[in-house]
């Protein structure tokens, strides 16, 4: 499994991937997902792959052969993230193809999906996730935030905390953190290292990265620091306004007795 | 869809269900999933169902249909929780099995779970949870919390809150909750009214009860302190030691670069 995100806001973009690839718990091991296409102060693109590792390795060679070749159809010479999309979301088509019958044939789950983060010269930056199926969507401000592989476990903090117009990027890079570590916590499929970039609006440069290997300090310190704060949160939530149950209280005022519902 | 929870620590029991039920997005209604059998002071039982309606429904109708006929087997003359879930589990064989073909035939998902939790007196308060199977297992005090049906969104915050030895009641019922909002807030096939019952261990009584219906004053205050703690917990987070990016810098030094991968 895997698991990574994007989040977009007014500030810029947050990228983060873990690099855990696995074909059943018996084989498990590391690949990177995340990958900077930049072209500095022409454009800057990440992408993050999840899914079927043997199909996303094929269709990011295929896109690096592309550049490589000058085809005409190729990513550099795309001019918005949506073309970009667009022509990623054909290559998948294309490599699905190619395998459909084989993996068909042996059960074998061959889906992949992409997410494309940036900005080009002369366009705002945008987000994007690509289907197995090829087709595509855009993060909105109302969801500034996409997600793709082991995606449930890391989604309440980011519907909790992520707003478009005014998280900064650092708070959403550590939100992007915390999401994974989540994530890590709940599936062991699901590990380190994490990569994370993170891209400030308009400077058509990757401006900061970092990667946590397993065990890393800073992961161990800002997960310490998030129970205890969360703990500290309980304490101040509003008490339950409880029903105390009446020493003498009979069938009919709980409402919770099956009598209620189940004739015997 | 559906989520049910249930939460043991040494004080005593909290268990949670939501009441939305559906079949497909465009059938969607209202059924009781958390029931009371206690028998005060003599023992306290807590029943949350998970999956098929129809199956939970027939199962939970044998069950008070054998204690009011007073079978040998029923569930007042057990006298464990796990003598109680081996009953439940084979109940669940039983009317699945009468119903497999039918179910089968047309593809249609009939798979159901239960969570059992309270005490009967003589023995500790205990946690069980039920396979649609008819297997069961239990609570531990390393994993003290159990749940059914949507249960991967609410569960990071029971990972980083909940300990046996430590958490209150009262922290571990506003826990469940927080867990139910976090799932009614990511799939909109878990919704109100929650019900949610409280039991301190070695009563034998059910302690508080009480149900939260769609939009309820004290889920929005807690929904609404919950969001502002978290937000503020970010700013104590400790900040991330990025590596800025040289302006020379060239694509042998970034390591998230696909050139480090894939050949063109």
């Amino acid at each position: 499994m895997t698991y990574c995100l994007g989040i977009i806001t007014r500030a810029g973009l947050v990228m983060a991937a873990d690099s855990r690839t696995s074909a059943g718990a018996d084989y498990v091991s590391s690949a990177q997902k995340l990958f900077d296409l930049s072209l500095p102060r022409e454009r800057v693109l990440l992408i993050c792959t999840a899914g079927n590792l043997s199909m996303t390795q094929t269709i990011m060679a295929k896109i690096r052969r592309d550049i490589k070749d000058q085809v005409p159809d190729n990513l550099n010479a795309m001019s918005t993230l949506h073309d970009i999309s667009d022509y990623i979301g054909r290559q998948t088509r294309e490599v699905l193809d190619q395998n459909r019958h084989w993996m068909n044939r042996d059960n074998i789950d061959y889906s992949c999906s992409f997410l494309v983060g940036g900005q080009v010269r002369g366009e705002s930056p945008e987000l994007y996730m690509i289907y197995s199926q090829g087709n595509f969507l855009r993060a909105t401000k109302e969801t500034p935030y996409l997600q793709i592989g082991e995606i449930k476990y890391g989604k309440p903090i980011l519907d909790r905390t992520i707003e478009y117009e005014e998280t900064q990027l650092d708070e959403a890079a550590k939100c992007a953190l915390l999401s994974l570590d989540s994530t890590m916590k709940s599936n062991i499929s699901v590990g380190p290292p994490i990569n994370l970039a993170l891209y400030e609006a308009d400077t058509l440069k990757l401006t900061r990265r970092c990667q946590f290997k397993e065990g890393d300090s800073y992961l161990i310190r800002i997960r310490t620091s998030w129970e205890k704060s969360l703990r500290r949160a309980f304490q101040s939530l509003p008490e339950i306004d409880w029903i105390e149950l009446a020493e003498d209280e009979d069938d009919l005022g709980n409402w919770l007795s099956p009598s209620n519902i189940y004739t015997a």
